[in-house]
């Protein structure tokens, strides 16, 4: 583990994005609330901030930190729920893996609770859309640009770009949602 | 979060792959052993073995069970690395999720191990392969008809069928490192 | 810890409650999803949940078990809201301690959520209510009888009898709320 | 989780309190070490301790924060014993939750080693009784103004003045408990 | 992780021994209750039990297992504190690394306790003292043959015969000490 | 828990030094990499540096911080194999029970891969060797006046003198062991 302990705190934060990707039956089954096992995306959400405070005890050589906010969001598309992380920290290191980590599983959670209903669920794209704080600066992933899965052409991340999803997500799954 | 209490314990087995999408300098630097911040697969191999055991403490509706074996291999490509979880128990419930969350955890090492060498990195098509043992019997996931990430032809699993991974992994990587 | 290896596994069940007391402003708030923190009870069933699982882990001399299955439900009354968790395992010990912590971390869950809105709350009457399976044999909290909290005539829990509450719940709060 | 991070960490304070009540048969057998699990003070001490630390893990929208002080207490009395947890902090949120977390498990912790001597024991009056630093100022509960139980007088707690307790535990159970 | 899941379930036993060495003036202090941080045994013991629960997650390849029973205790001599823990389980695999963790664990938190008093301790002799259950039967330490640390000649564990420890240190320490 | 809040934060620096006894030919199966259950230092290592995270769960008086940067280095001799660790902090108080836990932790870590081959190991010699910052100013264990094991001459340790062991081990095992 790197020695962290020469900087100094400042404020950070990291966007990681990711999705399940689903058959319209199981997406629409989670935006009526009709999976059996009960909320999808509101035990989804807990899943996801627990698991950004649980970093550093999942992923070996990560520091640990006192992270300052989590948001955990939803997009729910024909084919896909799109899970969108977000962290802050004023800490000597970022919360990147804070914020894929909980991205990360909330879609495991997403996956746990419609498993029954879809066999053949995947979880991928999962992926850092923006980093600021640091000494690196700030980073926003270029959606155009980004390394596509193989044989991927990338369009399924078309049309998103970052900044406007948290208020679509709140215009879709409405405020109350919002922690 | 289901009874499982009526079931009879099964001898139940899951596999599940992921990949963490990268340049190809990368895989070069890992499989040289060349990242400064150590032996990246050894560490996440670790990281995906120590996940399985924590998983229904990570997902909020999975039911505890004791885990028999964890096996987590990998097999470096040229824009990737691939991570294949097994878990085997004698339990009342299945070691999906346990497969997966190892899958998850270990690709998001591999991602954090690598992530100042690279910063585009991309984890995807986390996936079951195979499950058996339980009420629904043997699964095997069919590669061609898998649901594909959107806009992906699919031809990234091209040429991987299950069963032989293992053992290509070995050769890869050596018998030292199996676990 | 007490040795329980000579005890051969059998089926065991505990019911037990609590109630956080709040001002009738806070009930109707948490009833209609006003809290701005998010969904209340969602949360606090997901925590209540993960409570169970991780009770040993809290309670010193507890035994680790393997927990079968966990249901945490709410009533929300004028002046508190009453949660009830059901534990059930196969098992060489009793689930009492798991039920009781599901009960009070979902408990403090809905105080942390509350507390911005009501500074007066208070959480009590957290109690076992039914216990079955193990030697000791089938156990009913006679509401009457039960040792009340200094002071009190035990008038608040008039009217519940265990066993029809879970049913009562489902009512109140739809069963897309039932995990 | 709301975001803290633009807050300054200053110096921060909580008082919880709760009691165990139980048959005075039960807390003679507590005062004169007489129950067969062991030191059951000594216990509940250490387990209340250790979950002041565990608060963010079991209440999911709590912020990690770093404990500077945990102290746990208790007055025996004959048909309920009570237990005291003080936290201290310096940092951008308030330690009110580990305050009654750590109450709240030590109240649990106590049952457990009692159970098997009592089975009508009840937890409660577990509210937040001092809280200093942060924005809102000092806040100190009114006992007799404080929302009693349902059909509760409140005159459980009259003659407890927040403030002296700590003297008198020391009193009662001697300095070498204090931690 | 070894595949353990073609064995059946048997009892097993597990007792490790371990050694907090001292000057005598800090033996005197734990003997007579005068640490100023607490009851030194009282934590350590807790400390211990709550280890063994926690193995699996801390020992990478350990496999987990439900803890059937723990016994910490304790041996004050002049210039040693022993710590000696037994665990029993039923379950597929043993329970040695459970009783050694434990020990360790145990033998740290004295250290913790004692520190401000003593900068001199050391930690040691660490060792498995008898295991029964299992393929590889039931193995018993020879205190003379077994492996001394480098320069030693084993003369710290003579008159130690593993059976009648836990009756000694129940005659030291009082039964109200045995959990 | 004594209070820490009033303190300021300063750079603490721990170094603890452990060791796991053993036959010849098992330190020599470790050196080739030839332990069937993997490749025991590396595995040791995070197993280390995921217990100096998890430090004030363990051991229940230990004030929670946030570890800066963790080495687990390793020395391989003919019948033992020494364990260092070396923690950093910004903090309030000091790394000297990380330091210590994370090398009781690893030396655990390879026993538990070694058992299969050895009967006898025996961990001991666990000690702090050095510690830096805070009240108490630079400590420096005196090889030659530590309190040794009943019955050692302490040649053991003899010949290493803190400061320059990182160097050989970096030596011994490669910089691409060092994190």
């Amino acid at each position: 583990m790197v020695d962290v302990t020469p900087k100094d705190p400042t404020h950070r934060r990291a966007i990681a994005r990711g999705k399940v990707f689903m058959t319209p039956e199981t997406t629409s089954l989670v935006a009526r609330g009709a999976i059996s096992k009960g909320d999808v995306l509101a035990v989804a959400r807990v899943a996801g901030i627990q698991a950004a405070k649980r970093t550093p005890d999942l992923i070996p050589l990560c520091h640990p930190l006192l992270v300052g906010s989590v948001f955990v969001n939803f997009r729910i598309e024909d084919t896909f729920i799109q899970v969108e992380a977000q962290v802050e920290t004023v800490d000597r290191t970022g919360v990147e893996m804070e914020a894929l980590t909980a991205c990360s599983i909330a879609c495991l959670t997403i996956y746990d609770m419609c498993k029954s209903a879809d066999r053949s669920m995947e979880i991928g794209e999962i992926a850092l859309w923006e980093k600021t704080g640091g000494r690196s600066g700030h980073y926003r992933r270029d959606a155009a640009g980004a390394t596509p899965p193989t044989g991927a052409d990338g369009a399924g991340s078309a049309g998103i770009s970052s900044g406007d999803v948290v208020d679509d997500i709140d215009q879709l799954l409405g405020s109350d949602f919002t922690e």
